[in-house]
C-alpha cells in the first residue's frame, strides 16, 4: 500500500492510498475554497449526561449533488472535486464540513449546570473507490483487505491528535437513512470524548467483571458460538451474530475469536479472513430485500483513555429496513424513552440471515 | 368530563370521554375479530444494560390505511372501525397490536448474561377527536384541556397495574416520522421496567444533588428562567425553552415552575395555562416551515417506584425537519455512538421559535 499526502486548497489534508503503484497523484487542488475555518462546539447535556456536538456550519453542507457534481469523483480537466486527481484507489480526507476539527475558537466554559467546550477532534471522509455507482459490497476482496489496513493506519494517526480520545469508523448507506452523497464513502470521527455508547459498555463490562469474574465480551461471544441459534456466520476467526437483545430489525454483530481492542491488533489472517466475512455479510444485506438494504455500519473500537484490554472490537452492522417497502422509524419509544420495540424477533432474522448466504 | 367503558369484541377495553352530554355510546362492536392475543417479551441488552421490547406480531399492523378505512374515525352503518359509536370526542382503547400487554405467556427467564421476561404491561390509543383531517394544534382549547385530565385519568388507572412501572403519554405526528396512521391520536405505554431515559435522568439528578445540595431539574428550571437567551413561552406557571444542549433541530422542553412528579400532582389553574402554552407551541411548530412540522410530544412523568420528588414532570417536544426539505436523520454518530450532530445551535432555535408565535 502506497500513500501520498497533498494539501488541498484550503489546508485540509487529503491522503491517497494505492494498491499498486498506479499515479503519483501530484495534481494540485487548483480551487479557490476560500479559508478552511469551521466552528463548533460540544455541550454536555445536564440531564442524560452526555455529550452533543453543535456544528451550526454544517446546516449548508453539501445535498444530494447531481452526480456529474460529485464532490468525491475524481477531478476531471472541466469539473475540479474534493480529490484533485484524475483516478484513485482509496482517499482519505478531512471533511469540508466537519462536526469535530482542530480548529474551532469556541471557549472552554466550567458552568457547574452547563459545561461546553470547543468542538476540537477530526472528521475525515474516506472514499472506497473512484466508481461513483459502485458499492461496498461491489468491491474486491483485495480491495476491501486494503481499506482495513487504511482504517488500521487512520486509526493510529488520529490517535496522535492530543484531544481525541476514541476513533470512530463507520459508514452509513443508502438516502433512505439520509446519505446525502451516493458515491460509495465511509467515516472517521475522532472524538474529543468518550461516546456514551462505549462508556455504557464499559460500564456494564465492569459491573459484570466484578459479579461474576468474567468479561462480559467474551462471556457473550462464547455463548453465541455454542448456542449458534442467532449466528449467522461462524469462521476459523470471527463470528457474526444477530445479538440476543437486537433493536434493529435486521442487526448483525461480528467479532473476532480472540478478544482485541482495534483494528491494531488484528493479525494479517485475522485481517484476511474479515475482508471475506465483511463482504459476505454485506451481500446478505444485499440480498434481505428486492433492493439492498440501507444500512449503517459501526466499528467499534476501544476508547485511547482507561484500560483498554477490557474493550473488545467488533462491528455492528444493522438496517431499519423492515420490509420491502416499510423502513423501521424511530419514535415516542425509541426517540424519547430509549426503548426499542423490534418486529423481528432476533432468532427469525438470524435464520433469514442465514438464508440469504452467498448463493455461490 | 363523562365517562363510559365498554367491551370490543375481542375483549380489549375502550372507554369515551365526553365533553358534555352527548351520546349514551352502548353501540356493540359488531366485528369479527377472534382472539386477543399478543405475546410481546422484553430482553435485557447486557452490553447497554437496557431493555428492548420484542413483539413479532406488530411485523402485521395496520400501515396507512386509505382515509375510507380508518380504524380511528367512528363507526358508520357500512365501515365498522375501533371505535363502535358513530361520533364521539375523545375515546382511548388497548392498542390491537401492542408492544406490551397483560395476556403475554412468555416464560421468564433468569440466565445471568441474557434476561429475559413477558411483555407485561399495556399500550392505550387516545384519539384527540373523530375529526380525521384534524390536527392536535388545531383542537379548542376546551378539548386540549379535557385531555389533559383524560391523560391523568390513564395515568392512575395504568399505575393500579401490578406490572407497571412507568407511565409514558406521547403522540407521534407527521408521515415523515413514520406514523402509519394519519387521524389525530397519541399512545400511552404502560412499561414493566423504568425506561432508560428516565433511569440516566434520575442517575444525574442524584449525583448533581450530591455534588451540590440542590435539584437537578429545578437549578435548569431557575437557570432557564433567569437567563432568556433559550426561553420560549414563559407564563405565570410554565416556562418553554430550547434545552441547552438540544439533540434536534427544533426541541422544546415544558416545565411547570413548580416541580411535580406527574400529570395528576397539576392544579386546575396549572391545567388550564398547559392547555394554553401546549397548543402555543404546537402553532409554532406549524409555523416554522411551509407545513407543519413532524414532531414526537413526549411527557415525561416519574416512574411509579423509588423516591418519585426528585423527578420533575415536563414534556420533550420536537421535531427533526431542519429545513423547508430536509429533516435530520440519526446516522452513525447517533443511531452508533449515542452522540448526537446539530445542525442548528440552540440559541437560533429558540430566537426562530420565538419570531413564530402566534400572529394574533
Amino acid at each position: 500500500m502506497r500513500k501520498t499526502p497533498i494539501l488541498l486548497a484550503d489546508g485540509r489534508e487529503l491522503v491517497y492510498y494505492n494498491e499498486g503503484d498506479g499515479s503519483d497523484h501530484q495534481e494540485p487542488d487548483t480551487r479557490d475554497l476560500g479559508q478552511f475555518g469551521p466552528s463548533s462546539q460540544i455541550r454536555r447535556d445536564p440531564l442524560l449526561d452526555q455529550w452533543v456536538i453543535v456544528a451550526g456550519h454544517r446546516q449548508d453542507r453539501t445535498h444530494m449533488p447531481a452526480a456529474e457534481d460529485c464532490p468525491l469523483c475524481p477531478s476531471t480537466e472541466s469539473r475540479k472535486s474534493e480529490i484533485p486527481s484524475s483516478d484513485y484507489d482509496v482517499v482519505v480526507f478531512e471533511n469540508r464540513f466537519p462536526s469535530l476539527s482542530q480548529k474551532s475558537a469556541y471557549p472552554k466554559t466550567d458552568n457547574p449546570l452547563y459545561a461546553s467546550a470547543p468542538g476540537w477532534g477530526r472528521c475525515e471522509v474516506i472514499c472506497f473507490t473512484s466508481s461513483h455507482s459502485a458499492s461496498f459490497s461491489s468491491l474486491s476482496r483485495s480491495r476491501v483487505r486494503m481499506i482495513i489496513d487504511v482504517w488500521t493506519e487512520r486509526t493510529e494517526q488520529m490517535s496522535r491528535i492530543p484531544d481525541v480520545q476514541q476513533v470512530f469508523c463507520f459508514e452509513n448507506r443508502g438516502s433512505e437513512i439520509g446519505v446525502t452523497e451516493p458515491h460509495p464513502h465511509g467515516q472517521i470521527y475522532g472524538y474529543p470524548f468518550v461516546t456514551s455508547r462505549t462508556s455504557s459498555m464499559l460500564a456494564s463490562a465492569a459491573e459484570f467483571q466484578s459479579r461474576t469474574g468474567k468479561n462480559l465480551f467474551d462471556a457473550v461471544v462464547a455463548n453465541e458460538a455454542e448456542n449458534s441459534i442467532r449466528t449467522v456466520v461462524h469462521s476459523d476467526h470471527w463470528i457474526a451474530f444477530v445479538p440476543f437483545a437486537a433493536r434493529w430489525p435486521y442487526e448483525i454483530h461480528l467479532y473476532p475469536l480472540r478478544r482485541v481492542p482495534d483494528f491494531q491488533a488484528l493479525t494479517d489472517i485475522e485481517r484476511d479472513e474479515l475482508a471475506v466475512v465483511y463482504l459476505d455479510l454485506l451481500g446478505r444485506f444485499d440480498r434481505l430485500f428486492p433492493k439492498p438494504a440501507p444500512y449503517i455500519a459501526a466499528w467499534h473500537q476501544a476508547p485511547l483513555t482507561g484500560d483498554r484490554s477490557d474493550f473488545a472490537f467488533h462491528l455492528e452492522l444493522f438496517t431499519s429496513r423492515r420490509g420491502p417497502d416499510k423502513l423501521k422509524y424511530l419514535a415516542g419509544s425509541e426517540s424519547a424513552m430509549d426503548v426499542f420495540v423490534g418486529d423481528i424477533i432476533p432468532e427469525e432474522a438470524a435464520l433469514r440471515l442465514r438464508e440469504v448466504g452467498n448463493p455461490t
